[in-house]
């Protein structure tokens, strides 16, 4: 089983160019394209990136270019790291530069907006009956680009395509894990979000780690509840894309979602909240399709369903967690089914 | 379904206290049973528990003795809170005391030393055929004396005293799950405490939200892998007592399993910090049956298998991290199972 050799990087964000780092460490000849051609030229000349991955350097084996079709030729795996809401617009404008048999890992996480789609159904929208997998799982972005170890999961319906990504990303400092549930290891990315809000909102009460606790471990198999629905395995949501990357999110001082939470938590309006951020907290969006799923499915979501009160109907954050505290007690059990 | 008022807490630690604390809230009639009679004359004068649960007043309602005779007469519910090494010297003392119909809920986590023996079963050598439940989740004793909310779960072969115990504990502070699973309630209380040593390595190595995530969460797939060939369920290992007790042993500041380990992880030697450690940290004895299992069953636990190196071969933390980021990558599907 040979490792794709030749790459090419679609989006240079924080995290596709922390993959370019480690696929170039790798001894993989990549193309990391960029939207901006003044920001491409930026990057190639100072050998950085500033702006989406502040404080490390962009190794020069890495061709940086804002020409899709200067990068492409010879491309074996494309890896899609576009932002969610940018993926279609981007892909649509150089579908025909992919060669239909050509591999693609999508990282991208979250919904379309109003179409709420996931990133490889965007795709699949767009290349048509194309090999496409997913990467996901608990990945910090300047964390890995610091050379600390992470672990990660693909998922592809061609096995041997993922044993190809799988080879292709594995280094000392990312562990691949290969998991046959594309559906659910992208799933996992999206709906980690909403419980992560909630999981702020004990962070901003200071309810300790008693209830943060009894709230992830509950917000997990919401996830695994919903996403088994939709037609995900359920051990998927308790392996590293789904509960790892809840832990993050959960836990990390830096994520978007749990500091979103956070200030809910303190009070600040979830409108205020959205207007003073710069980048937008992905589960803000994903809990709203959420609560329209439950709704739909019939699905007791107890936590995803209070995070929409908090965001759209201003529910106080402590009448929030009391809800959540005063459901009628029952069977552990019957609650996991 | 009526809840029990009478009720006997044995066991003076910060746990059994703050329990007591929480009945006696619920309308019981408690007795606080301490196996020192001249602290007991101390908590019973000053109405605090100084050097258990500093900082909190025991209300004049819990009636405060070193006399279970005195204590014990007209008790409809006995709550073991006596530390697990204690245990089995405690109840043979008290035996003659303890009528056979009247339930008891343990509350304690460990394994003895030498037997190996869980407190239920230490408790069931003792007692013999009498109706034993255990109670076991995210539970930092301090968090819940200061009246914030968390989640804990009751497990036991007799459901309907299960539900009894469930109504006598719930309140607006802790609300109360049921599990048809005691054996896996139980495990996970005493499994989790070796995978927060790692966890706590994670933290001394300064590795980062995305290795300390992963291996929180393929942690909890080895408690289940071990606790299901013991005789558990699954799915009570993925839930508020396996994984939400987890993760609070894992991400709490103050829990010794992951101070211990964040030593190891500075790279200080196990004995030394076990010698200066006033209490010991429970993960360090359970590192080596856990140890003993997996060899007599071939089960594959990584996780636990490195943190009896690091405790009992002196592996250094770095080489342990580096262990289980090198080990083969495979399917996470078949590494679930």
């Amino acid at each position: 089983m040979n490792a794709a050799k030749r790459m090419m990087v679609v989006g240079d964000g924080g995290w596709g160019t922390a993959l370019a780092v480690l696929l170039d460490a790798n001894g993989c000849d990549v193309g990391l394209w960029a939207y901006d051609p003044e920001y491409a030229e930026l990057m190639q000349e100072t050998r950085t990136n500033p702006r989406f991955l502040p404080g490390f350097d962009v190794p020069a084996g890495i061709r940086i270019s804002s020409s899709f079709e200067e990068l492409v030729q010879g491309t074996e795996l494309f890896v899609s790291a576009v932002p969610t809401s940018y993926l279609r617009s981007v892909w649509e404008r150089h579908a025909p530069l992919v060669a239909p048999h050509v591999p693609l890992v999508s990282v991208s996480k979250g919904l379309e907006d109003g179409t709420l789609l996931r990133p490889t159904q965007i795709l699949a929208n767009i290349l048509g009956d194309h090999p496409i997998a997913v990467l996901s799982g608990p990945n910090i972005a300047r964390e890995i680009a610091h050379g600390l170890p992470a672990v990660t999961v693909v998922a592809c319906p061609q096995p041997d395509i993922a044993e190809r990504i799988q080879h292709t990303f594995n280094s000392d400092v990312l562990r691949v894990y290969r998991n046959p549930d594309p559906l659910g290891v992208e799933l996992g990315g999206v709906l980690k979000n909403v419980i992560a809000i909630a999981a702020g909102m004990c962070d901003g009460l200071k309810l300790g780690a008693n209830a943060k606790s009894a709230l992830v471990s509950r917000g997990v198999v919401e996830m695994a509840r919903l996403g088994e629905r939709l037609g995900g395995h359920r051990a998927t949501f308790f392996g590293v894309s789904g509960l790892g990357d809840l832990l993050t999110t959960c836990y990390s001082p830096a994520s978007r979602n749990r500091t979103f939470g956070e200030r809910l938590g303190r009070g600040e309006r979830a409108a205020d909240i959205s207007a003073s951020m710069t980048m937008v907290a992905e589960g803000v969006k994903t809990s709203k399709p959420v609560h329209e799923l439950m709704c739909e499915h019939g699905l007791q979501l107890p936590i995803s369903e209070q995070v929409y009160y908090a965001i759209h109907e201003d529910k106080p954050a402590k009448e929030v967690l009391r809800s959540l505290m005063t459901r009628v007690v029952k069977d552990e059990a019957e609650d996991l089914l």
